[in-house]
């Protein structure tokens, strides 16, 4: 039995409110049951120094918690001077999900940033963040379309992301953050619709796990992502 | 003619979504027009070093515009490494103003932050911050004096800010983002509630101004806060 | 009685003494009776990037104190790696207090630096800066017109500061350090030579004020002011 | 056809030189190739502050290249002021694999830190460092055993780690640096001695893949991982 | 020649002003010719915390040129968030000369803070710096002695330092900026009264130099020396 | 009689493995005795902003120690996020040691910078560093020559650089970390083949010295640098 009543395959509700913020090209608030991220796409007519005069365009990723997102306060990065090597960590992740379904030379020369701020955290907060940048990249690229900047549409697919664990002895999908403190193995899959996988990551917490287990979290993490298409489709829609 | 059609004493809307996340003690989001700041009171039973032992608490207050709340985006502090002097001035001057109205006897040997992360910025980030910290903060307080951990109210009064400021050669009341970048003065109030002052800022943006300028923006001021006052007392009843 | 036996409206002596450093297009030391500050103005032929082929100039400041300014020795802030809130709230405070009395358009595309650093604290000190400023900035410009570098002077008036505030019920002129550490409010202006106000700034630090006591305190800072454009057009003739 | 000539499952030679520096508690240089990391394990009778007092220990580790270890030199994180992303993200990934064989509470309130240097990097710098890493701690731990210090071996398992990835439609076995550049993906394992896993991490770089590229790199993984197992017994023989 | 006109052996003019700040406990302004050095002695009955409970004192310097005691000005290291090389070697090497001079036993467990700010500079800071910080701390221990706080004298001689070097083929002692910059060796030597050598450093700016040239520099720096020696007995006495 | 039972004008043994990494222009492994120094030599067709179009190139030198080079684990720079004073004070006086033969206008408009990774430490770490960088710089611009890159030899002499100090009286050769601990004095000279002096840095740790005691540790020096320069030779042929 999970600790919130669901069943092992069964994922949180999924939200995703559109135009959440007025200046942004592309923006929502993801919300995956209780852990709401707010994301912001920025269109800017520059590109970092090593890509210069390449013909090609960017994508990358910011991500950050709000010192109150979680159950007792942290201490914000920007008074401490620098980031975690766990913030590093997502939103290198964040940049290379979304990469992988952008043809960058189709974007031209111009970067889109992913600016993705937990505003309340119950698990999940990464595989959220990916999900939800898809639905401000879209957004902003349909702006960049309907204004005639960019000819092709350099999305080639939805890409989305989700977390799984075993918990228990049970391979369950999309942990809050109760299962996520006391899981044996903590997996987050980012999928490309169709089916492929363009980043798996899996990790034993407590007793090391074998290849049937990341099979049963690969196959979990398929029928979660297949939800969070449908909800991509609808918020975009 | 103000750019937004306001008249010259007319605030924008003012709006206080209580409790918009869920693990602060207290929080709220307060809108006035389109700036938006999510608030959050969280409590600590610690102290900085140089209380410790006085029998006395702290509220304190750290401030953050996310990275797209403006027209452009701008750098990350957190990136970035520092907070900008901007961010420093305008969080000290959020805690002394909360400050203002808090017995730290009463409150006793604990510290209270007030987070204030801008999530869409159109002028007036500051006070607005200032007037939902008070909002955060008594809630948080409500739930110290419920459990018993605070015996008498150790809030004094209702505090609340306001800018205003000379545009075009009229005093107007609660400056939007164009007000703002054209302004002769700005200048923003912090007030508590009965008519007193607990902090004025007024500076010369283009021409110096007069003695007689000073009071007619105070006089706005007051108008305004009292527009606060209400909605604050709508929020926390 | 003011601990220092001086009356309600009585400023410190003032002393200015021009061309204290050699290397300084302009310079001064002044002193507010025990509070010292050494002033330069460094003309550098370049711009902040952002206002490169405008055509104007910039006027900026930077403020320090030495360690053993004050009575106990604090961090000197190169050690720590970063200047503090308060110095970059004072330094920003500076600098658009000596903007608002110069014609930047007519400075021409080159940046005056005005470094104030405190040699001997005795409250007072941001104003002593200010008032220090304006003579170090009127001696370095006198400089660009002798050479013929600049036709027509880009200053347009002088600028002084004071502080004031109300110790032990009484409004006070020009705090000394005892008094600073005691006074229910305390206030910072800065006027402009004729009587306008290019900021105002009034912090209750213990019990709030009223309209009354914000115009009684300004009234003080006008008689201060006054003294101190005596002593500027002095050092400066 | 590999760039090396080496077949689709071969490995690059393994070499593992103990005790190369005189100081550590334990230490080798481990080459895969031509990446060479030199891998010290110390140990400290104190704890990180969240440990102290829970009687159980601790197994960090910390990761650098050497500026000059790669094609081009790169800047010194010492003088840049700060650690990548990349080198958090590693670091991380060898402390939580070394943790994954270790039983902290048999190791007792002691910490101990494996210091990953890469002297010369040709590809697989993380895993040749995480399986050098095992080699260091057992070292060291065998010292506190044979001291008496510690009664139980706290090390329940072998460790080691291998790159793979797919390198012209190929699935190979690991990568040196000019199949890691052109990789379409490329995968870290990091494996427990008997076939479980610690960890899994395969990024797509070119073209996402799919559950069978993902499965039959496990099992090449799983061939080069028995080969550093071998290796790593008769270092510690 | 040199361009000042001085003989090859002939110290600019020596003044030390003590008593410079009020609220230090040993404090005076020192001057070699233009160069002029502000030196505090800072004593707190505290330690760093390697040094607690040894029942031994501690003597240290730090350094600081303010941005414009130069031709040019020079960035202010705390706005850019470091000190720089050579500001570290030169309060290590102050600290170390003045802590070759007193008896830490005799100190007690107290520290006691060397300032050296650079007011004006004009070549030989780093030595003003250690002469004048002598005086500073002679004046902050005999403070102590003569509240009965230490009981014997923890200063066991005077220590002063004058730089030298090779001038256009000519040894020259006490170099000026211009001097300095075009020496073709440049040293520094801080001497115990009595003769004997707490340090010696002496590099070869153009061409090498030779044995018979370090001692021609060494009996140079012992005139010079002699002469602040009696500068100092004069202003502490 | 000393520690290691060497005489006082006995060197360890001086082992110098060149071609020690792959990828640095020139490289090599120097050790005396148990002070083992990896040196890399990196030829960058870049300089520094102050360089350009000057017509000449740049030497300069970076210094760390591994964190545990040494008997106990050292925090690691890159960590603490700066680089300690000691060793900003080592990689200035080793780039000033090799730019003290070199011709800048032969090497032409690129910098090489030397790498000093210390492995292991036991005294004598600056030391062997700038004796094992001459024999990396010495590799490298034989590269460009080879390469016809440069024309004229840009190295005019071999440098090498050796402690020595008083221990316990006599005054001795190439001090280990023992004896270092232990030294009345401590001097570090830096030679040029044929005897003349890049730099001499003498200390006094405990007693100061004197003029007869200055000229016997430059005497040992010497003998010192004639077998560095004899192992540099063997080196580099």
């Amino acid at each position: 039995m999970r600790p919130s009543g669901r069943a092992p395959d069964e994922m949180r509700a999924i939200s995703i409110e559109t135009g959440f913020t007025k200046h942004a090209e592309g923006s929502c608030l993801i919300g995956f049951g209780d852990t709401k991220v707010l994301v912001t796409a920025s269109i800017e007519e520059r590109l970092p120094p090593w890509l210069k005069g390449k013909g090609e365009g960017w994508v990358t990723a910011e991500y950050s918690m709000l010192p109150r997102a979680t159950h007792t306060r942290g201490q914000r990065e920007a008074a401490k001077g620098k980031q975690s090597g766990r913030t590093q960590e997502i939103q290198r992740l964040i940049g290379r999900s979304l990469r992988a379904v952008v043809d960058l030379k189709k974007l031209g020369e111009r970067q889109i940033t992913l600016d993705c701020d937990v505003i309340q955290a119950d698990g999940g907060t990464r595989t959220a963040s990916i999900s939800g940048a898809w639905v401000a990249l879209r957004l902003a690229v349909n702006g960049l379309m309907a204004k005639g900047l960019i000819k092709e549409d350099p999305i080639t697919a939805k890409v989305a992301a989700i977390s799984c664990g075993i918990h228990q002895g049970t391979p369950v999908l999309d942990l809050d953050y109760i299962e996520d403190s006391n899981a044996d193995a903590d997996a987050n899959f980012v999928l490309i619709e169709g089916g492929n996988i363009a980043e798996a990551q899996a990790t034993a917490e407590g007793a090391p796990y074998d290849e049937e287990a990341l099979l049963r979290l690969l196959r979990l993490a398929r029928m979660g992502c297949n939800d969070i298409f449908a909800a991509q489709e609808r918020a975009v829609s």
